[in-house]
């Protein structure tokens, strides 16, 4: 048992990300309930809709889940107040400052884990106070760093720089890149876009066949100029490159984006205007599995792996 | 022993990357000599200087190195005639198609591995007869894939798709990285930017101090609408940023890059107006260390971290 296990009280440190759209209580209390860590993600969700999900979620599991709140989030006093209220026991927190809410959702006795895509920012997490951090390179899906380190690159560097553990995100599968994340030096992994492609995920059906559908390419960092994300290709995706590659001006990006292209995109179906958020490791995701086997295979081969380290493969001798 | 030792004939499965300007025969066999595999960099030697080098190169080491030709060089007939003249073991190509040479070379006895960036081009060179590939992804230094896939995605996507071995390239520094690689299928590494980071290696010492000098986010893919390439941060990678800002064509950028600004950069040690091709993980390099050392310290800490997976971190039980 490792520091991510004991510090959530979990069975295997295999964490679902909170991700707008996709993420309700039916696939983080699945996860849950397969020994991992389920997150809702409360980015997309309406004071009242969370409320409404962590009830839901709780109903469903009497295992450990957490909640997923962008920092920036407009109404986030509501947020933090049903996590507390209705004692949710992790927060993740993204996107903003952790100085600001990690010490009154640790005074509930609430765990607190902030997202981070670069050594300073993880440091800054840690001084807030921050229980764990999440580093999360380029290959991600949604939102994403502007220094573009890639997992493989971020994870040793934050590993070395911080003493709270570190969970590893971006890239991030099976069980052969959770032994790479192992390997660097994290203790625990995060899968977001293996989680979208479920009967679970709250994602529109149209989603998640297009993300079952990706391949090699089919995502690009788009829209640097605003907040960096990662784009499955379409219409939009292609009008985004356009743009950028003409030059516009961040206000001009502003304008194209739009509001509600997400929910469009990946929770009411819209493959073609919609902004369709999503990992490169989607390029591997070859069908849809329910959330419960993708722990148990992920846990299984894992075993397999390390035990196999004595493989000849392995050993240079 | 795996496959990469025994098709090459060393004793650890690390690979000093073939590189302009940095990788002459003092670094080259300095790191064949350690037991790794040192490889000439021929795409910035002219005909009678990689003849000069590669004899130079057999007089310092009578362990297998090999030459890394790239096959859009503009001489490239007189190079593949110099290295079956003069017997050298092993090509590594790259930056072309390798069903032009590949046979050719292998009727000498030589050994053929190609560089490639995604599944698509791997799957060409295991066509064209390649005996290994090198699959490298969006961390690494120089030029690099359109897809953008990182080392993360890109190693097991190839490993699953090939029959012949893979040495995996692009973020690998240490012994932390090399595990991983390992563990999403690879059964070699590459390192480029920690073996510039080398008294042996020919770059100009202001290049050396500036790549310790590296932090996060110094690196940055360039000239995406040319021949993508990571470039470290100065006066000149700045102005291609402004430019790419500004929508310029690619006929535009190919004037501001102009001719020999690797050379002016890597070699001459101009530090504002050179190109700087240099990968992510720069960032991790603190100091220059001997090339013979970086191989014994990353097989030492490799042995001790594969012996070390009985580790509690390592295991969830």
């Amino acid at each position: 048992m490792n520091r991510i296990q004991s510090l959530f009280g979990i069975q295997y440190p295999v964490i679902q990300a909170g991700m707008i759209w996709c993420s309700g209580w039916e696939l983080a209390s699945t996860v849950s309930n397969a020994g991992g860590l389920g997150i809702l993600g409360a980015g997309s969700m309406y004071p009242e809709v969370l409320r409404e999900q962590i009830k839901k979620c709780q109903a469903a599991t009497d295992r450990p889940f957490a909640v997923n709140i962008p920092l920036l989030y407009p109404s986030i006093e509501e947020h933090i107040a049903s996590v507390i209220e209705l004692g949710v026991p992790i927060v993740f927190t993204s996107a903003g400052n952790p100085a600001t809410w990690t010490e009154r959702l640790q005074s509930h006795g609430i765990k607190v884990v902030h997202v981070v895509s670069s050594v300073k920012f993880a440091l800054k997490a840690e001084s807030a106070g921050v229980d764990a951090v999440v580093a999360e390179g380029f290959e991600a899906g949604g939102h994403n760093g502007r220094e573009e380190t890639t997992t493989l690159c971020l994870v040793p560097a934050v590993a070395d720089a911080l003493k709270v553990p570190v969970i590893a995100a971006g890239g991030i599968g099976d069980a052969r890149s959770t032994l790479a994340a192992f390997a660097l030096g994290a203790e625990g992994v995060q899968l977001g876009s293996r989680f979208v492609a479920t009967p679970e995920s709250s994602a529109h059906q149209a989603f998640k066949d297009r993300v079952v559908d990706a391949g090699e390419g089919s995502t690009r960092l788009s829209l640097k100029a605003l907040t960096p994300v990662r784009l499955l290709d379409n219409s939009f995706a292609r009008q985004v490159a356009a743009a950028e590659a003409a030059g516009e001006s961040p206000e001009a990006l502003q304008a194209l984006l739009g509001r509600g292209r997400a929910k469009k995109g990946m929770f009411e179906g819209d493959m073609e205007a919609g902004e369709l958020e999503i990992g490169q490791v989607s390029g591997q995701i070859r069908q849809l599995v329910p959330a419960a086997e993708i722990v148990q295979e992920l846990v299984r081969e894992y075993e397999l792996l390390t035990q196999g380290m004595a493989d000849q493969r392995f050993h240079w001798k």
